[in-house]
Parts: structure tokens; sequence; C-alpha cells
């Protein structure tokens, strides 16, 4: 005999599934959800429904959109002579609010051979075509300081290098993060951050 | 110019609004809800909109099921002469599965005059009038050991007194959890493991 009503156990194992949430907490955002009317309830589910509704990948960066270009592919005051490759659509979001003002390429993901992932299943070959139309003049390689994402940055810029395109590879600095403690960074970190110091 | 399109930035909303999730948990919900197909989109948003339907209120002990009264009121094997009073229809999950063989009594909260509930806003009439049956013996006060889950039970109690009702009203133990550890516990647990401690 089951204790809870099938849709309460039904979004509870949805919630589930989300990562990040363990049965517990998809148990208490259920029983929040179901604690508000249906009219909170009715507008998560529409939500939900239409996450998916008017959504095209941009036929030039990759980044999720309404409209293909997108906004930042199609607005005039954008600098196209800079691209920066990232992992995926939150990283644009994320590096918009530096006032970065180039264009953007996302890949899509990381090269993990541990999940299956190769260079052929990343947008690498697309970025490698547009840095062959020659309006480029920097690529900014902003893939994630991890393992995976160091190792997709290597390889693009290798990649660039092959093709001898005449194009500025650059990577985003890695060092200490702003506010941090000295202290308790780990030894790569430290590392990087003395590799990339700058004189004063 | 907002950088993500309307429908991503609504569903990131609707889950900002939930308990526990801010807006950067929000954006990687949504956006790992986008690279999936949209068939686990569709029964996740389904399991939302289905969460209301054919709920109701079990008109005895008021916890949330799909017939009225419940499975655990209706079955013939429970225990009647005992009732547990607990704060939400989570509690009693976490109950049943200590192997508790009587009955419920969902209060629906506990008395906290700084969110503006009283003792009237809780289905504490709903109880006295059940034990004024006669049929229960012990009714066993299991709101939280937090200071408005005391505080309520210490109201319940009193109330039983008042109306002189041949009832034994237990609450149960607070002490030190399983698992813990004596040197870290607060003051007031260690207090009150004191107090509840028994002969060996």
């Amino acid at each position: 005999m089951s204790i809870l009503p099938d849709s309460v156990q039904n979004l509870i194992d949805e919630f589930s599934k989300l990562p990040g949430i363990g049965p517990k907490t998809a148990g208490r955002l259920t029983f929040y959800l179901l604690s508000k009317g249906g009219q909170d309830v009715e507008s998560f589910s529409q939500a939900v429904k239409n996450l998916r509704k008017n959504l095209v990948v941009c036929e030039k960066c990759f980044n999720i959109s309404e409209i293909s270009p997108c906004d930042i592919c199609s607005d005039p005051k954008r600098d196209i002579s800079k691209v920066m490759a990232v992992e995926e659509p939150l990283d644009v979001i994320a590096l918009e609010k530096t006032g970065y003002n180039g264009l953007y390429h996302v890949l899509g993901g990381v090269i993990s051979p541990i999940d299956g992932i190769g260079p052929e299943n990343l947008r690498i070959r697309e970025l490698l075509a547009k840095l062959k139309k020659g309006n480029v003049s920097e690529v900014i390689l902003a893939t994630d300081p991890s393992l995976e994402g160091e190792a997709t940055a290597m390889y693009i810029s290798k990649q660039i290098q092959k093709e001898n395109l005449p194009v500025k590879v650059t990577r985003i600095a890695r060092g200490l993060p702003v506010g941090g403690d000295l202290e308790y960074a780990d030894e790569i970190t430290l590392t990087r951050a003395l590799e990339g110091r700058k004189e004063y």
C-alpha cells in the first residue's frame, strides 16, 4: 500500500530526476506546490510546457534564441572580429555581465571520453569554418578551467594551428578568484596564478 | 535587450519561486531540462499539471489522499485507539516508516503568531471533537521539536486538559539523535536528553 497519492508520487519522481535534487528535496518542493493555489501550479506547469516553444538554435553562434541569427549575432554594435568559444548557453549569460562586446560560439559541451563525447560531437568544425572566413582576428577560449575544459581548449588551439589560420588564440586567465584566500588555494590554482602574473 | 528567450527566463522565474532554489540553481535546472528531449519536458509538465487531480483531503485525518476516508483511516488493521497529531502530510510519510500502527491527525501547520497563524487556523478543533467521541485512549503529539512545534503541542495538551477528556496525552521524546555526537549537541537537546533518561 503506497502512502502517497499517485499524482504526488509522480511529481516527486519527476523532481528527483533533476540534477542536485534528491528524494527529500523533491518531496519538499512537491508539497510546497501543493500548499500553493491551483493558479501557481498551473503557471508552473505552463512554463515547463512552453519551454521549448519558439526556441531555436542560432545558426551562427549555436546559442539558444527565439530568432536565428540571435540578438547578439545580429547586433551591428558588436565587435565581429572577436569570437569567444564557450561550453554552454549559461556561460554566455555569465560573460555578458562582464561587458564583453564580441561574439560567441557555443560548443555544446567539452571533450569527455568518459561520457563518450569526442571533438566530432562538439561544434568545433563549425568554429574552424567560421575562422576560415577571415573576419575574426581573435578567438578567446573560455571553456571551464576543469580537466575537460582545458583539454578542449588545447584541442581547439591545436586545430587552429594545424590549419595555419591567421587568428590570435587566447585563453581566459586562471588564477585566484577575486575575494578568495591565497592560504586556501590549491597548488594548481596557485601555480597558474604565478604563471599568469603581470607587471604592476 | 534580454539575453535569454522569454520561455527560458519564464521557467527560471518559476523555479526560483520554489523554496531553497535561487536564480543560479533555477538556471541550471532549466538548462538541464532544455538539454533533455521534448518527451522528458512534456512528462514533467504533465506531472505538475496533474498534481492536484483526483486529490482530496481525508475527512478523518486531513491527510492528502485519493479517496476519503484515506487508506490509513479505512484500514481495519490499524489501532484506532491511538491518534498521532502531526504538522503536515510529509510527517506522516516519515512516521509510517517506523511501523507505527495507529491513526494520524494532520494539523496543517503550527501556531506561529509571526506568520499570523493562530490555533483557529489549525485543525485543533477537529482533533478535540475526535477525542470527545471517546474511542481514542492516547493522543501522541508529534509536532516538530521547534519553538512553534513545542508551543503547539503545549497548547493542544492544555485544551485537552481543559475539556477534561479521559485521554492519555504523550509527546515524542526529545534527545540525542541516533548516530549523533554528544560533544556537539546543544545544551537544550542535552537537557531534554537528561530529562528523558530511562532506566537501563
